[in-house]
């Protein structure tokens, strides 16, 4: 990934219980998944240990988690929290989560990862038997309709299994409510959400690496079409169900290297794509360089499969990130060079295979071409460990600038002659699929193919 | 290095002239020298295109470069730059740099790298000629000498020779006087300073990659002793000489890996040095896992010497920044995890050869076995980049706890098992003399032996 | 009023409708109000002068007018705002208004001064129809009211009315929708709302005092009951009407003395409770003195009225306000000595009349007197303007301890020697009234008699 | 004064010395001097209870003292001062007090209130001898001189006296040296000094209000030309003496009226002011009616002289103060409005004597005029409790735009008719006197009478 604001993951989710209180846990769980969203934090905590029963207690803002809850803290014993994907200036505060809804049945916290693809009908839907709303998000309608369908139905769990009957897309929840945390994982699966265990805690996590990070053992994933209720017991019950469709972006690109997801490590995805992008396209040449990043695992893959030596050639300056502001607006032009730089000395009359996850509107790496041919490298051979992106995601991925994928208008020889490579390939769609592991039939590959496990929505009607 | 708040470098100084405004340039260059400093920021500049010649305009504040100039332009097109390394929690403002002083002959503005060794013996002289000071800093020091010299001989640059043939120490400085920039570097050469051109605009830096940022070519090293004025045509003069004395770890840790030093790619030394370290200690392993990120280098090294192959077996926190507040203090057991986290699927059974480039007070490295072994791996053999560090460091690098370096008190056996590795080596002095590639004359290593390029100073007399 | 902190205002509204951006008037109407409310400040705007017509932008924040709105700009020609009352610590920014909901019939911005009496029954009866909210505060219960009626009736101001019918209490409301400014007074006329013109703007407000800021005529008071739409042109309808109870407290502290209130000035009543303070309760001085700012009008009519100079022998420390914290908790016996010095050349060996508005719990006016006397006064005669306030209110105003209100377990005789006052003598009932120059039967008298407007709340039964 | 901006006061100094830790005096000592100063806060503190004697504190930046020392909190037994007054824009932090110094004999803190005349001649001659300066204030100029002269003279006092000797203009000092707190000022007495005690703590203060803050007995003035020094025990000096020459501005408007300075109560001056207005420019009216808040206690006099009854007719609004931000800056226009509201049911179809304290430039006063006629009033008649200013002052007092002085260039009959009044007078220049009660050659009268204190500084010559 060239341009980490050109496809943006939506958010992460996180819910906890223990005998103690759990704020602590929350905040560095959230630290662990801050790559998946940047613009605003928040948690939700709930103490069930005493009699006296309180309040559901919120914090959230716009920012990073260790600013967010600078000097906060929460008391609790039970929580949830999310962190929100960054935008360019905005301040909707009010889109921040856990969102809190009270009712006829009591109330609830929830967070959402996921985007859902009925929303303006299962809204219509809502308003027409009377629901009004506060924001415009997704998640103010999950968690109406659950709500709704609670009341019809009198138990929380067959409320939620009702509302999974109406919802088409991804939503990975975390709930909190009558001091338990629920997780439910749409039926599809496209995004993660595992389950983790040490002693009397539980924990629901967006990717592995929040529970590593707490020192809490990796249960299993929540199944897809799953609702685990983490209570005095742990329970389990089943929704709607569909045909499995993991995103296969998260393998790519989303997740932590150090996450596992559908019991699949997804380090060990990206370095297969490395080697298996070296055999289908392998080229004679003196280095494997990653774009860093998000080049790095597939190039340690490409870098061991084809024996070509692996080599840091492109330094990143690791204080460009959501505070930096150019201060000339003039000057983007020289933004690539301010994030990456080439080490000459390595690169000079090299032949390199320059690895990245993606190219979106070649642009960005263009003009790092250009930069390592000044530095003198002799050939640029251009790896890629996703074949090409070519249609709008619809499942929680906010690929703004979908109409400007490169890809989508251009063949894989124009591309390289526009971006200014000696060569260029993608990684073919079997060989995604053979690196991830999972059958094609469980993966989402919408993207790619313009296939989607949804299609079109037909007229719903809820009771 | 386990732990960056162990051993930490002073500042970086930047200067810059052009015929238009310097700002951006000066905002970039610094943006690239972050790594060198995070505890504040500054940048003075100066107009002489115009008749009407105007005041020195400072800038500085503490925080990163981003944070302290957020919304602030200064015009001029010469300009000297600065930013200084980060202690806990304090507040210090009056000590950022640029530092300006006022005087009979004129004014000028100053920034420093360095760390004067008979500081204390300066001040006593010159507030015995009735000096008053306004901080405690070395850099006013230097400033009131190099006046105090410029009021006895009338000409600027013999007033900078004159002071430097008191300064006994490291001293990198950059200089704003009468409209043009002037670079000055101890006799020593302690600390890095070079020199860029580009069409009519002058750079000087601490480090090259603040060039490429900007893409500036790099002409050439300040050489040791030498005052470099950038005026309407470039001069050089030299100062008091002394034994060259290169710092060695600029090359093992604090320069950017992408920085050219003395002639020498510190990509290439680092790179070396693994190569050595695997011919020096070899070891029978199946993967080469660096410490993030300052063990990366040398681990490409080692696997290409080796040709065991590179691998990423930990993933590093890319937020864990200066932001970073553990909100219960309790809890610093777990700050490694929060930090670092092993890829288990990688790593499990494996024999692994973990390369970091210093070991401080071991600590850090023991938690870090301790998780790995956890994970699996079968064997940790520990290969570092750098001899032991025993002493402490006299020509400007914080080296906060050298007392509690653990090789000034413990064998390597005793330190291998303190930390729970299989097997511990460093690089001998003669393999880092080698990857560097200077004579090793030409080298400070007192923090490794002890032997420091200055002796005790006598008792001077300043005239 | 000698603690600001024990009796508070809920908040202010503000609306406006012109041909042009509304923004800045809307900025410094809220600026004219501020008095009512610092704890947060919203303004939300809407365009409906282009066929394009948008949505309805809403920026609202913690902190003072100047504050929330420091760099920020909403476009649009027709907006509502408002200011909420301070609490300690707080940052509930989900409470903060206008609050804007969607629904079937479309979308609205809301503000609201007052409080519901009935809140809790609503919100069970609305519950019940199934509404989910999102706050817990009075202003979402009457906004899902007004949305569910408009959902029955398809009319907006019909809905309105019919809401009008179930609520109980105090409300005057800012409603934006469609483009249109709806401002409406509950049928007891608790709180105060004004109408202004000036050319093509309209402007409602609950304060007279903003209108003069923007140099806006006072056109007349939004009648109790009153619904009235700023539209194209300025329509107005009739609500569920009560009997009329205007909060006699308004008079006495809330509002703004330049003010101008169901058509009678703050300021004559001010000053007239004065006058009938010095006629019922007379007393041979030398100087009267306001407890500054509360006390400052009516000293003027008593001054006046008795032909006693007026003299300001207190000073009050004009930078003591939101910002002012206490660094050492233990200190707060001297909070008083910070606020408030006697002028002791003025006050020395004189008798004098020392007036405030109110007693709440009586130490600060106790600690002030005993600052009097230790500044040599000879005689304290303590006046107050309004009767003493005994029971709670229960229409907007947050007297948080009217559990711990002097009035309610001490006589006069025992307040007097509490404070150590040598005279104490309030306004008579009476002698307010007249002061107010309604009908007796007109004002809300219920903190002060405990005979309340609105009878304890019958169960109601919602269509 | 109509608008505060257009003459300001320097600066406030506090000192104190105690047996316990003196921060949270400090902070409110300084908090009561807030209207001497707006735009940095400054505290230096020092222990010198135990034998382990440490160093100077120092805390300051930009910023009322609330939000500077906002969880701040200093150790130490003795401590000074500062606060500075508000420019716009400005974040000229180095010039924040208090300055510390360092040098040959030690190194003191200092604060100062005043202005030096023959500062640039004393910068040249100090920098002629060899000072080197880091800022360009005053203050460093003084501290230097001091350093200088008691590097000399071997004792601090005596370099005091000696710099006393060189020191033309207005300076009342405190200084942090030694552990002891030493106030001095000038010998013309132009800034005020008091002194104040209670049991073991002593305090000084450039204003006696913040001593009843502290709830610290007021002991008396320091005299012109003293040095008072509180160490184990108080110790009185003198120094260099001048024409006692005390500033009346500070009676007319800058000390708080609850202060008393030079044995006189500033209340009482403000108010005979009025009286002797009163007598002086009689006029038959209804009502008399102040500028809040300058006009107000002249204003309680010439009622009480007159008989005509005192009226609050124009309200401030109490927030608009340092964060007060035009978002539009077109619209300065109605910046009176949004300050200043009258009473129009108290004014109209009144005959009003408007009091002030000054008129600067006449153009608020002119917008003030014209709005109190829009409300109906029937004839003004404004009284100036100050005769016209028409020279700079030179001891302090920032007044920026003397050139812009309306009665420079206008007489009292064009200024009437320039800002609308139906009368216009100012008090006499004896009448000022006779109002102040000290004798006309014990005052500084240049800004009226272009008579000064000091005479054009003849070329010194410092030892």
């Amino acid at each position: 990934m060239n341009d980490q604001k050109d496809i943006r993951e939506n958010c992460a989710v996180f819910g906890i219980r223990s005998s103690k209180d759990i704020f602590t846990d929350a905040y560095y769980g959230l630290y662990a998944l801050q790559h998946r969203g940047q613009e605003s934090a928040g948690i939700a905590t709930y103490t069930n240990t005493n009699s006296d029963k309180g309040e559901i207690n919120v914090h959230k803002d716009m920012g990073l988690v260790s600013e967010v809850f600078k000097g906060v803290y929460l008391e609790g014993n039970v929580g949830i929290g999310h962190v929100r994907y960054s935008t360019t200036g905005s301040s909707e505060i009010k889109n921040a989560q856990p969102l809190t809804i009270n009712y006829a049945k009591g109330s609830f916290a929830m967070a959402h990862n996921g985007n859902i693809l009925n929303a303006d009908e299962l809204k219509r839907i809502l308003e027409g038997r009377g629901s009004i709303f506060a924001t415009t998000t997704d998640t103010e309608i999950i968690a109406q309709l659950i709500a709704q369908e609670h009341m019809k139905t009198n138990d929380f769990i067959d409320g939620i299994k009702n509302a999974m009957e109406y919802l088409k897309g991804a939503y990975s929840l975390v709930i909190l409510y009558d001091g338990k945390v629920i997780g439910v994982r749409d039926g599809w699966g496209f995004r993660p959400l595992v389950l983790g265990k040490k002693k009397d805690t539980y924990v629901i996590s967006s990717e592995s690496c929040a529970l590593d990070t707490l020192d809490i053992k990796l249960v299993r994933d929540i199944k897809p079409s799953e609702i685990v209720v983490i209570g005095e017991k742990l329970e389990s019950y089943t929704g709607k169900k569909h045909k499995i469709s993991h995103c296969m972006f998260e393998y790519v690109y989303f997740s932590r290297p150090d996450s596992i997801m559908n019991e699949i490590p997804i380090y060990d995805v990206r370095k297969k794509m490395g080697e298996i992008l070296a055999r289908e396209s392998p080229v004679s040449a003196d280095l494997v360089i990653p774009v860093p990043d998000s080049g790095i695992t597939a190039s340690v893959g490409y870098s061991k499969e084809s024996n070509i030596p692996y080599s840091e050639g492109l330094m990143k300056n690791r204080y460009v990130g959501r505070t930096f502001i150019l201060p000339d607006q003039n000057q983007r032009e020289r933004s690539v060079r301010v994030k990456l730089n080439p080490i000459t000395s390595e690169i000079k009359d090299k032949k390199i295979v320059l690895i990245d996850d993606s190219i979106v509107r070649g642009t960005t790496l263009r003009r790092l071409i250009r930069i390592l041919r000044e530095g003198g490298v002799a050939k640029v051979h251009v790896r890629i460990s996703c074949p090409p992106i070519r249609f709008p995601c619809m499942y929680g991925i906010d690929m703004q600038t979908h109409e400007e994928f490169i890809a989508s208008k251009k063949s894989v020889e124009q591309i390289k002659n526009e971006i200014g490579a000696d060569s260029l390939a993608y990684i073919s769609l079997d060989g995604l699929i053979d690196a991830i592991g999972l059958p094609k039939e469980k993966l989402c590959l919408g993207c790619l193919t313009g296939d989607y496990p949804i299609k079109k929505a037909k007229q719903m009607k809820l009771g």
